[in-house]
């Protein structure tokens, strides 16, 4: 293959968009200045030696100027030793950035994004501190933040336990008041309530946010959050009680077992000890919901842009790699001996544009998402809590299907490349290990849909009683009601372009909801009915209700983006993309739909239809689509997926700067193979 | 949580088994002779210092008493150079076993699947070797054949190329004779040429059988093999004109640019070139899908025991894993302040039962494929071709199916972990990221499945002209050809009992896939239809195929396991997996029996209460349905899935055992941890 083929074909990929790039990265990330800032921070890093991640070694030291310094590293195959060494510099490598390039906290921690590893100092940031001001009393939150902020202390939030993840209720750990020393006891009963899977606790933290049962008087008041210094600030040596240590590869999970007594403190915004040891409830127990919708929200963004830089190494790819040669239409009619690009075949691009389309989706709900905190912020000012419930539930059904989406998508992309797809030069291997985990946290995608559907079953109850009270996104439980009407209710299709109505596609996502609403309400009827019985139908109608919320915001965004004054062909092709998403997402339950008989087959037959030509409409943006987000090459970190197309020269040249490559004969090679070859003697050849 | 809690809830789950374990595991392994020597190779790896994985650092030297040796390397977080060093003592270590312990070649392989790393040796064993005496000429056998298995030679098989994967006759290495010197010029026309991915390529192989286009006069005969020296025997040094390295992490993939002429040699048992630089064709070209067929059926098993190994670490840690209290039934009578035991609700049993059920239908898919490929070899003796068809696209079929869902069933388990499942010392991200590949190696599961479609449509052409022809695995086309009644095809069940009738089971395979044939072929007819836009066609096609094949052969299998004589609890137990993985398959793609109307709404919920019941009969036996496996702790790797359950202590032993954690403070605090705690000086507390 000519080695300008790659770059050619991507240069004429993205001659072909449909519309202006810069319109859609305006789209994405709210304003030409923010997309601007953002691409600014992301050269920032990219350009610092101490970041570097193209498989050279690499300098790191705490001097300003790395790149003379002497102390390499290479930059895969750490042992853990070097990897958390390399963590520890990269910290503070964002630290000076924030200095020399006079960063604002939130363009600090967008670094810190775009450094793309997880990083010892994280959740200092983005848990500890934020924690201190939210569930810290107003003198708490003025003594603690500041040593914070300045990192003067270091902290984690350690809440996991060796045996416990999910159910906080249950945690080990105990703080007993010892009313003669004033002291809390902190301590860890046994070995499985030692501390576990706590980020940055293992080797920089010198303070833990513990959370742990507080015991008054032998009474148990529950779980509560006690900050407790653990390392000395002289030597950075555990104090006396405390074991501590690193809980192995990659994630920056530390563990603590911890015995002492402190005069350390518990954390009283809301509920309260006084001095002669009473406890005071907390006013509410709700407020807490809302730094976690706002995490969640995070999650939902984090969620579209994960898969988009999965999304645009595959597209790139799969456009510059070219494989058999298939006759007439889908050949390049331009170079006709060529073989024909990857992404021309409908399998391929039946498999990526659905993934394009979610990566949309999923931004649009995050914005949505993040309008709805911000509103629901401002009605808690005045004391209005009545959006708190449903924006939870809606927040627990988004990260659980989304998260889960993104997860399997990054692993369809790198499916999508072929063999090299599984090189670690492919960035897919990085991306999906660390992304991974996300299914997991911040509540077990599993659990968590049992949030949504208890708020589903309190809305199908109101609509019988007081219907004007059922909430925004749960509207469609009313129809329900009339069980007769709403199970002759049928799906209005009659040509292949109904399918296009957005009306029609959310009417057949309400259907469908509305219905695993009530089979869930009749299974949890009879009185003995135990509610974890029912997982199984909490978890389907949690998806199909967030199904809902992506598509109804999909929809809202097109109309939005119109509003806004985007061009006629920038709103088209977000038209179709939100097409793709809700006619994709029907297709993929099918079975739902057809078992009340809510779609008929010739239906099933014109959603094909109308997928396929909707993929074919879509194939020539697909390039320009990723590009809009506009990554660095740095932040992808692929050679398959780079700007320029030159996937194979990337690869050839990444692998030849292997440390291994350096030498013509392995090390091993006295020790080992000449043992095997001569096990018989030397062959006479 | 009391220390002694889990192993003895994983003694109480035993107790509680249903059947004799002994006696499924002869059902597994042939015989209770295999079962007990497989147990005995497992061991004789797992005691070997060499390849020990349990966090220590391990010694590595060519010595027999390896303990002894100082020359000690971490296990995990190994530098690439490290790495391919533990590969290379690794394969040594195990040709001094073959010879210690007299092993033979089987044994010995067996064994290298215990070590459970991809070694430098492994595709010198399984590729180079074999293809030798499948492609040499007898001459040729006879004299590369013994250098090999002396291992006086390491070879490997150079096939894939940078730019080039699933496409064999695009391959851009050309190898031109050279009548004037009777050589073979071969030759890497571009640096996408290069050969990439060759495992043992890039350390260890001192020859390549390289695939390369025979060029005579100019004109193209095509991909052949060609034995080619690579590295010199006396220093490893790679002769002039061959560029090698290695492609990176974890796989031992190399890559070799050649261009140098060589007198060697081009295999001939099929396609010959004489002296004078003619071509002769081969006699029959479809002999070659014999070696093929063999290697995938070895790969269903493998995907069957993969998942098993995942299935057997997330059984044992959900059974000992305790979360939540419950009300009433699901608490454990005995312990009731106890929480409950994970896989006592009923969500965890619809996610692991299934997959159980999975492990057993593609062991026994891959018994019924390995039978079928003896059948063949017998009648191949003796000229007879008739089955080689039907077996290739059965092969190519399941090939795709089983390790897709094998890769999707270990990431399952992963998630089915909670948030210690991440963990390295959980084991599945080693057996993840080791297995993912083999959805792409061995022929692409998305191109693969073209293969059985194309056979397919033979089949429906057959059905309508000579019914009788029509190979025994699709006899369901015939039913196809009368068009009225194959859409008036219900099916039967009328009880939800009638659901655990294998013929009302297969009945519903046979009639998708029969559905899907008459799509496909339907599709195909107009002229001008392009192949490669009906690959979804295909691809549903197959995937429905080889599903109906994996029912049928668990069907199959349980009517043979009576014949053998196995106990009637036995028997029950392998009928209940059967029924399961049966009535999940057909549930996971309910949208497919609906749209023609062959299920109803009703068959539909008695389908679910059936799964839901046979979950839950099920469920006392998941435990010792993964130990009749009998896998060795070491093969597992894990420290959630230990044999005595005892996941806490062992995931903090192997914690504690971390390099990182034998000091209280890292390398790295005084470079980059004062520095921060110190920016803006250090705190007055």
């Amino acid at each position: 293959m000519p080695e300008s083929q790659q770059s050619n074909d991507l240069a004429v990929a993205r001659a072909k968009a449909t519309f202006p790039v810069a319109e859609l990265t305006r789209y994405i990330h709210g304003s030409d200045q923010q997309a601007a800032r953002r691409k600014e921070l992301a050269n920032l890093v990219a350009n610092d030696p101490v970041f570097k991640r193209d498989g050279r070694q690499v300098a790191i030291s705490p001097t300003k100027n790395n790149a003379r310094n002497r102390n390499l590293m290479p930059l895969i195959g750490l042992s853990r030793v070097q990897e958390v060494k390399q963590g520890l510099a990269m910290s503070l490598r964002l630290y000076q950035l924030k200095e020399e390039h006079n960063l604002t906290k939130e363009e600090m921690l967008t670094c810190m994004e775009f450094v793309d590893e997880t990083l010892p100092i994280t959740l200092h940031e983005t848990a500890f501190i934020p924690i201190i001001y939210a569930q810290g009393s107003d003198e708490q939150a003025k003594y603690w933040g500041p040593l914070a902020e300045k990192l003067q202390i270091i902290g984690c939030y350690a809440q996991t336990e060796l045996g416990h993840g999910s159910n906080l209720s249950e945690l080990e750990t105990t703080a007993t008041l010892n009313k003669d020393t004033d002291e809390w006891i902190i301590h860890s009963t046994t070995f499985t309530a030692s501390k576990w899977w706590i980020g940055g606790l293992g080797v920089i933290g010198t303070h833990a946010l513990i959370q742990a049962r507080l015991i008054i008087d032998g009474k148990d008041y529950g779980a509560h959050g006690f900050i407790v210094p653990i390392r000395s600030l002289k030597d950075h040596r555990p104090f006396p009680g405390v074991k501590v240590g690193d809980i192995g590869p990659k994630a920056y999970g530390g563990f603590a077992k911890v015995d002492n007594g402190c005069k350390e403190n518990m954390l009283m915004r809301f509920a309260k000890v006084t001095r002669d040891g009473q406890y005071i409830k907390p006013p509410h127990d709700k407020l807490a919901y809302g730094s976690m919708v706002l995490l969640r929200s995070t999650m939902i963004r984090a969620a579209s842009l994960v898969l988009a830089r999965a999304a645009t190494i595959a597209t790139r790819y799969t456009t510059v790699r070219r494989q058999f040669n298939v006759p007439t239409s889908r050949r390049d009619a331009a170079n006709p001996k060529l073989e024909t690009q990857v992404i021309n075949y409908p399998m391929v691009q039946a498999r990526i544009l659905p993934i394009i389309a979610q990566v949309y989706a999923t931004l649009a709900a995050s914005k949505k998402m993040r309008s709805m905190y911000d509103d629901m912020l401002a009605e808690l000012m005045v004391g209005d809590i009545s959006s708190l419930a449903e924006v939870h539930a809606i927040s627990s059904a988004l990260k659980s299907t989304c998260t889960t989406l993104s997860a399997t998508g990054v692993e369809d992309c790198r499916k999508l490349m072929g063999g090299h797809g599984y090189s670690y030069f492919s960035g897919i291997s990085h991306i999906w290990a660390s992304y991974v985990p996300s299914n997991t946290y911040e509540g077990d995608n599993f659990l968590l849909t049992q949030q949504t559907a208890r708020y589903m079953l309190k809305q199908i109850k109101l609509a019988t009683t007081d219907p004007d009270k059922v909430t925004p996104f749960s509207k469609y439980v009313i129809k329900t009601v009339d069980q007769d009407a709403f199970q002759a209710e049928r799906c209005c299709v009659q040509d292949a372009s109904d399918w296009l109505k957005p009306e029609i596609q959310l009417a057949a996502f309400e259907h469908r909801a509305g219905r695993f609403v009530v089979d869930l309400a009749v299974a949890a009827m009879p009185k003995d009915t135990i509610w974890s019985d029912l997982n199984l139908e909490c978890w389907r109608l949690s998806h199909a209700h967030a199904q809902y919320v992506l598509a109804r915001s999909t929809v809202e965004g097109v109309a939005h983006a119109m509003e806004q004054g985007l061009s006629r062909k920038t709103v088209l092709v977000l038209k179709r993309l939100s097409d793709l998403f809700a006619l994709h997402t029907i297709q993929a339950a099918l079975g739902d739909y057809l078992e009340d008989y809510y779609l008929s087959p010739s239906q099933c037959q014109s959603l094909r239809l109308q997928i396929k030509s909707l993929q074919t409409a879509l194939a020539d943006d697909a390039v320009t689509l990723m590009d809009a987000f506009d990554f660095t090459d740095h932040y992808l970190g692929s050679a398959l997926g780079a700007a320029d197309g030159n996937a194979y020269q990337h690869l050839w040249d990444t692998v030849q700067r292997e440390e291994i490559n350096q030498t013509e004969v392995v090390d091993g090679y006295k020790e080992y193979i000449v043992p095997l070859l001569t096990r018989h003697g030397a062959a006479k050849i």
